[in-house]
């Protein structure tokens, strides 16, 4: 029997698995990046992997502790914290600071932005909540993790400056991209779709220098 | 068939329409409140609706979240979301920060501190938890929404700081006055007579300038 | 009949009875503790109160929060409280930042550092998560309330900085030992093996002045 690319059943494991992938890049990326800030801070291996861990799984975590529908997936899927872990010491080990890394880092990381945003529009629809709700946090899981984060730096949480670049916003788009496709029955598509509008607002904005406005 | 005002199920229907007002009333005060504080610390537009949002709903989730009987009340009913958010967006639209708006959300901030106790003491009880459990929530959820927007702005959180006028113990009071008439069967009338007294013990303590003791 | 101390039932009680002392022993002194920086910061009572309360049962309360199997135990158990209470006022009412209370406190929060760890960790087990969740759920336990302790009084935590003495790495080996002694089927075993290779570690790095590596 040959290989039919077109059978749901074939695509639905394919977007699942790249959801997957997208997820735990996104977890590593955020999680290397997070424990970079404990270098500066000139913080001990501790510090690395809380602000690791903070920053990888947080937004996913806070996510789960809203929703109440179970131990948060970080804790149950050992790949998560096996992501986040892994980053954190990366961090630790390596010289990432300086060089092409960061940057690196930073576009998987918005690329990766709405993968949290998708995963909890879709997670929050599943437990029956409403649309506006499903859209609140799709935006806390892209960008809770980050806020823990600056807390425990004690640095004014980033997604509340006037700085360059959407990040909460990105992460609106994301889900409500998601929720159009997702009430439109496209279920599968609207993960890709989400994905990709919260990555492209990111980047572009990024790069673009866009602020939102101050009163 | 005559209206009978004395007829207890009218009667509960108006305490419940009367709590859902007050329980509205105090999200909106404390998020137009919360989001103030964007305003003087120069954040952006996503300053505004954290600040509003956490100020304004941030008690009633922690108390959700720590009691754990499923999602947060004020993911379930959309009531809750958008009134925190019309306060956020009209802080950020209007000019509140002088003349006499201030003031009279601060008066109705007092006003309804004791609606988000109540809820929290009654919720408590109806879970099966200890009285004493049942007061300490009802203070959670009056006062925590603030704990985590001062946390936010990297402020000593106001509860803890020697500042004339009594929150927490507002809120305390308004939870033994609920938990008195709660056990007692006056189930109803708990919920009136812990708003009043919390109000009335914020707005008296708050124009005589006490102060809780300092060791 | 006379009295068999080999006996089961008999052995598994007193170990009952000795993780509920050492947990109630913990809360207090972490209690005690956490109240005593609110006198630091010139805080009111209340933030003696609240210090206190986060700093004895904060820890748990994140436990099983993020366990999500019912209300936390510290809210069910009120025994829990008023052990955190109790520490709080003592703070307030006595003179005990001189002296050797503190150093005798520090002395008792070492000792019973590993049980909040072990029972982090063997909750996790029961509720069916992975091993490594519950190591890392036993080091949350066992230093979650201190890092929330932290951030009320806007420090950065102390877990995260590279001052002397093994805190979550304590918790860590708390939670190690009795992993392994809970896999094994050494599941009354693993609570006291593991709280006294916590209290040893916390112990000799606080006295030999070990720090984790800086990067």
């Amino acid at each position: 029997m040959p290989l039919d690319l077109s059978e749901p059943h074939f695509q639905e494991e394919v977007i699942a698995a790249g959801t997957m992938v997208a997820d735990l890049a996104g977890v590593f990326s955020g999680s290397v990046l997070g424990a970079l800030l404990a270098e500066r801070r000139k913080m001990d291996l501790m510090g690395f992997l809380v602000l690791g861990l903070v920053s990888g799984v947080g937004g996913g975590i806070l996510r789960d502790t809203l929703l109440q529908v179970g131990p948060p997936l970080a804790l149950v899927k050992p790949s998560y914290l096996v992501a986040a872990f892994t980053g954190a010491f990366a961090a630790f080990i390596f010289e990432l600071k300086h060089g092409p890394t960061v940057k690196l880092l930073s576009t998987l990381d918005a690329l990766t932005l709405g993968s949290f945003a998708v995963a909890g529009t879709q997670r929050t629809l599943e437990v029956g909540l409403s649309p506006g709700t499903a859209v609140l946090i799709g935006i806390i899981a892209a960008a809770g993790g980050g806020v823990i984060r600056d807390v425990l730096i004690r640095r004014t949480p980033t997604v509340m400056r006037p700085e360059p670049g959407y990040y909460a916003l990105a992460a609106l788009a994301a889900s409500l991209v998601c929720l159009a496709f997702s009430l439109t029955g496209h279920r599968r598509l609207a993960l890709a779709a989400g994905m990709a509008v919260g990555a492209a607002v990111r980047l572009i904005s990024v790069r673009r220098g866009w602020r939102l406005p101050i009163k």
